[in-house]
């Protein structure tokens, strides 16, 4: 059943991409969502999701929908998906390349199958119950964390550094001070790289549950570690520090208190 | 002759692809330079210089070099190379696509002829005297900048927003405030996207001569304006801002004026 689930959330990334990526290389038109901030959204994410409800009403029809552009559908089960089409929506419009889908499935609410996947560079990385896969750069494996235990050596990620605020953003000041280095940008491209071994942290606040589900299973199975900015696992604030090892997050959960 | 001079200017660009490409994908080990600040140097770097430097001196012995990791070779003549195998090093350490290989031609001090190479992405960008050219994204055509000339409108890139300090980061908050949307950390490769228009605007300090004389040609053959943060165009405190027209690039001399 799972297997069979977990080929099935490849097929959705797979659709997905079809819709994506023909729409980047002829660059994208952004629509304005409105409100104050800039928030662009593409065809790409709404045809991409379009997509991909459509195979799940296809294929598993009592299941869950959860995604960006679309009304949730409640889930007639114990399975129900989430759905990000663009993670990433200002790269996208900036000819980036980093953006990424994210597809989780979640058990009971509780995310167990999550895939980052990078249309742009051909990369994929999959988390599972037992087992995870990354394809990309001519290489198939399971994916491994750097096991970077220490802020020295750590390399850190956020996407967006003027995205904290106030006492977010002193404590965000703390690390980066402590790091290796820090690296800006990515979205949900850097838990995917977190989870290759290559970044060690990622710190960032105002996600949403699209944003973190597919992170969770894809860190976790790389052996990283994945929690709120208190040292919990309760992601509904939209703060997430990502870790190669659980001794890193510990670390970076001190370094960030006052 | 400046035909013969940019066949071989790519051929530079593939000997280097062969020496960072594989070394990226095998995770880069990153020596540390010394001095306070992390500064890695990879073997990459090393190694994609060292190649470039030996097809010159075969093919040009006349024409000076300069590079990072070697001593400066003086011309003897009009003409000489500046090369950076890897613009972006701490993407590179971290495992991140977007840096780049950074190579200029001078004819008495003045870059006429520059490349932007990623050879993650397989996408390079090539200016030169009357033409330039993009090949990536399954695609091959001249490089045209967006013709964007409103900062509201202007998508901006810069690589590490706290590398400006004092009044220049003051100034840099003052575009950030303005601009439709800001992206980090992507070094040379935002230029690029400038002169291949999904980028506005690219503002940066502290840019050393491998750091900017590749994006001059590229920039300028695209239809963009590139100069320092004065109006002028003397690179030498190492302040550039790019823009897609000469009348973005006034706006945003304008607007960080005091």
């Amino acid at each position: 059943m799972m297997h069979d689930l977990i080929t099935f959330a490849q097929r959705l990334a797979d659709a997905a991409r079809l819709e994506t990526l023909p729409r980047w290389v002829n660059g994208a038109a952004a629509d304005d969502k409105g409100g104050g901030e800039f928030d662009p959204v593409t065809d790409a994410d709404r045809e991409a999701e379009r997509v991909m409800r459509g195979l799940i009403e296809t294929e598993y029809p009592e299941h869950g929908i959860s995604g960006e552009e679309f009304p949730d559908r409640p889930t007639r089960g114990r399975y129900s998906w989430s759905l990000d089409p663009v993670d990433g929506t200002r790269s996208f419009i900036c000819g980036l390349p980093t953006w990424v889908t994210l597809i989780a499935l979640l058990d009971e609410g509780e995310p167990v199958l999550g895939i980052i996947d990078a249309p742009c560079l051909d990369e994929r990385y999959v988390g599972f119950p037992g087992g995870s896969l990354f394809r990309g750069r001519g290489n198939e494996a399971e994916l491994r964390g750097s096991g970077c235990s220490s802020l020295k050596q750590a390399r850190l990620s956020t996407t967006d550094p003027y995205l904290f605020r106030g006492a977010e953003a002193d404590a965000f000041e703390r690390i980066r001070e402590r790091v290796r280095t820090t690296r800006y940008g990515h979205d949900g491209y850097g838990y995917a790289r977190l989870a290759a071994g290559s970044l060690d942290l990622v710190i960032e606040a105002g996600l949403k549950p699209h944003d973190y589900n597919a992170l969770i299973p894809v860190v976790r199975t790389a052996g990283g570690a994945i929690g709120d900015w208190k040292g919990g696992a309760d992601f509904s604030e939209g703060k997430v520090i990502a870790a190669a090892t659980r001794a890193l997050y510990e670390a970076a959960l001190e370094a960030m208190r006052v």
